[in-house]
């Protein structure tokens, strides 16, 4: 999916065995299903439940540390720098075209937009820090346009925070990209955020008229072109892809200043090493497997951010995970998995996965595997587990529809997320004075 | 202004001249005011005031034809088409950045923006047929990204009709433009149209890479291409100014089938005669001069479109005009005119015109002079006066954010313009049965 990057996966797999000495019959280097991949390189985590703890960032440069929790950390003399961290919780959604499985109807586009925006409204009246919407070229997705569904969503919302979930940037031109999150975010009062990234879809290369063979340097590229844009008005800037620079100014102007840019990552080292020599906040989509093995590669950034002189508050990390909510954990599962499987059986046939089990899901939404899918309680305990794991998670999004659900059955998970688990994780990683 | 193309008038002017033979003395020739260029070359229209009459478009290819009123027109003869039009009213913005001339304070872009989205909803409220939002790439105006402010305005309104004033279409890519207005469809449920144009103002071409030189060839092979993916989800597509398209699919697909497309044009006659020969609707941008006087330029149009085999009915014809409303005419031409020749002057320094002058600003808002300003009894006769000179206008927009206006008076004149104006010139285009 978004930021999944499936279509590299063969080139990074090749860079993580290296970088992790991994034997060549490891799961995923045989044409296991790739999304397992990555969570097979590294030694199991024992994960472990922590209903109370305020994690904190480890300290740049010392990966390895152990994780201080609640009180105990104020004091925890081993952390030259403490950074407590909220953890904001929301939602991304690709507005996928709906079936109703309930009824056969097809929704009409506009219905379904409509039915997106009822539900950005709805995260908002339940206290939902974060709503993000993809960007896809593709029939089965109606998100073509982030930013014009974010600046609907602007209109019908006070206080949750708007991003794309990701911005294809390798396939946009910098100036307009930048011109309409700036809007969006004088539009929403300083609501709007960016998340750029690669993209794990190829149809946008043939549409922009771009070569696969540039996915690496269109990127490079034009993230450094959006930074620029970011930090002048007046923009001096050439490079290989889009048309020089020299002095225009780019209006408006944001908001917020800094506008917020995350780059959104899958599983290639050299990206997580990118954001953090930029020393920008992270999104890391994590759709298989199990989350605490991507521990070693969100190491990568937090020392290539050090290593760059970045402050360790400006290395957060979040991640972008499947996950769906319902009041029991059966319900939530029963409800998921059909769209689910129809999904990733639709993607597998483009990228060879194997085919989606029942045991297969049963397994990846248990105690350690990436699905957060079931009832509120089980699904916060989830998450404080993966928090720790992962040395702190500033934000975590539920990606809910790939299963394609019913509007009623979205709309009572955003409640149960906002109304119950929000609460719950938040009571748990309840804030700490800064420790010294 | 927007399509007003004025640094093209040189050449436009040339033109002009060999169509109409006037005479190298004539006004504008010898750098006099370009924006009465246009309507010092073709012979004065007497005005009369025409308060009950259903005007209809003249037959195509007879521009002569004088024009029917009222229920007289459901029976004459020498038209042996006849299509009854009501008139559409409404607002266009370019969001302009605003210094409060009352107070001093200069709004911040976020304060203008939610100023603006609060017109676009009171112009709904009251009735108003159609909001537009332009694109520019200045410091002085806050809409560079028109489908974003369009889309927080489609949240935020259910009937008023939202388009862009005009899309600079030269310098965008039309696949882009053409997922960003779907997407605005959908979410307004069918109420999103383009307004394509080339643009008045320069800026767009150094900043996005753009020579020109190619001026028109930019805009007529984006405008073909957009009409293409407007009629073909699949597009087969090759040009000099973009990479070509192999069938791929442009989405989503709008709930309007067809999306809107108007072609905005200023004075250049080829410009006319595409629109017509395309057979797409014209949107004429009278900023200055007497509007009567584009009734040749727009002769041209319905001539080239009735020779391309296109029915009148397709042949609309809106213009975009200067105005503002108030409670009496003094207090709207008081009102206006500080601001309006602020910005004429401005815009004039680098256009080389003359310096802005009350008397000549008196003598444009006149009866038969290109400024709707007034009195909605006033200004309804003018409208009612230039739909008659001109052969039937479908839609009218004003723009009223020359001025840059504190925005409880733009909220006023919205109110007028609703609830009074547009009443007085619905009762007198009140419709007829189509006459046969």
């Amino acid at each position: 999916m978004i930021k999944g990057e499936s279509h590299r996966f063969l080139s990074a797999w090749s860079a993580i065995r290296k970088l992790f000495k991994v034997p060549i019959n490891a799961p995923g280097s045989n044409g296991e299903d790739q999304r397992t991949l990555v969570a097979s390189t590294v030694p199991l985590f024992e994960p472990f439940i922590c209903r109370s703890a305020s994690v904190r960032h480890p300290t740049p440069g010392i990966p390895k540390q152990r994780i201080s929790h609640g009180k105990q950390a104020a004091s925890a003399s081993q952390s030259p720098v403490s950074v407590t961290l909220p953890m904001q919780i929301g939602i991304d959604s690709f507005a996928a075209a709906i079936s109703d499985p309930t009824t056969g109807a097809t929704l009409t586009p506009a219905e379904r937009l409509n039915h997106l925006l009822d539900e950005i409204e709805l995260a908002d009246n339940v206290g939902l820090d974060v709503f993000g919407i993809g960007e896809h070229h593709r029939p089965e997705f109606l998100d073509s346009a982030p930013p014009v569904i974010l600046a609907a969503a602007a209109a019908r919302t006070k206080n949750i925070r708007l991003t794309s979930a990701v911005t294809v940037l390798s396939a946009a031109d910098p100036v307009r990209v930048f011109q309409e999150f700036a809007t969006l975010d004088l539009i929403s009062n300083g609501r709007a955020e960016i998340v750029a990234g690669r993209g794990s879809f190829v149809e946008s290369y043939p549409l922009f008229g771009l070569q696969l063979d540039d996915y690496d340097s269109l990127f490079a590229e034009k993230l450094d072109l959006l930074l620029k844009i970011r930090d002048n008005t007046h923009v001096h800037w050439s490079g290989q892809h889009r048309p020089a620079l020299t002095g225009q100014g780019i209006y408006p102007r944001p908001l917020q200043n800094p506008l917020p840019i995350w780059v959104g990552v899958g599983g290639t080292p050299a990206s997580f090493v990118r954001a953090g020599t930029l020393g920008l906040p992270l999104m890391v989509a994590i759709i298989g497997g199990e989350p605490h093995r991507f521990r070693p590669l969100i190491d990568l950034y937090r020392k290539a951010g050090a290593r760059a002189g970045h402050a360790p508050e400006k290395l957060k990390v979040g991640l972008h995970s499947i996950g769906f909510l319902a009041d029991t954990t059966d319900q939530a599962a029963d409800t998921f998995y059909p769209g689910y499987a129809h999904t990733f059986n639709e993607i597998g046939k483009e990228r060879g996965w194997s085919k989606t089990t029942r045991a297969q899901f049963d397994a990846t939404r248990g105690p350690t595997g990436a699905l957060l899918i079931g009832d509120a309680q089980t699904v916060a305990e989830k998450i404080l587990s993966v928090n720790e794991a992962l040395g702190g998670i500033a934000r975590l999004t539920f990606q809910m529809g790939v299963s394609t659900l019913p509007h009623q059955k979205m709309m009572r998970a955003i409640e149960i997320l906002g109304t119950q688990l929000a609460s719950m994780v938040r009571k748990s990683l309840a804030t700490v004075p800064d420790g010294t």
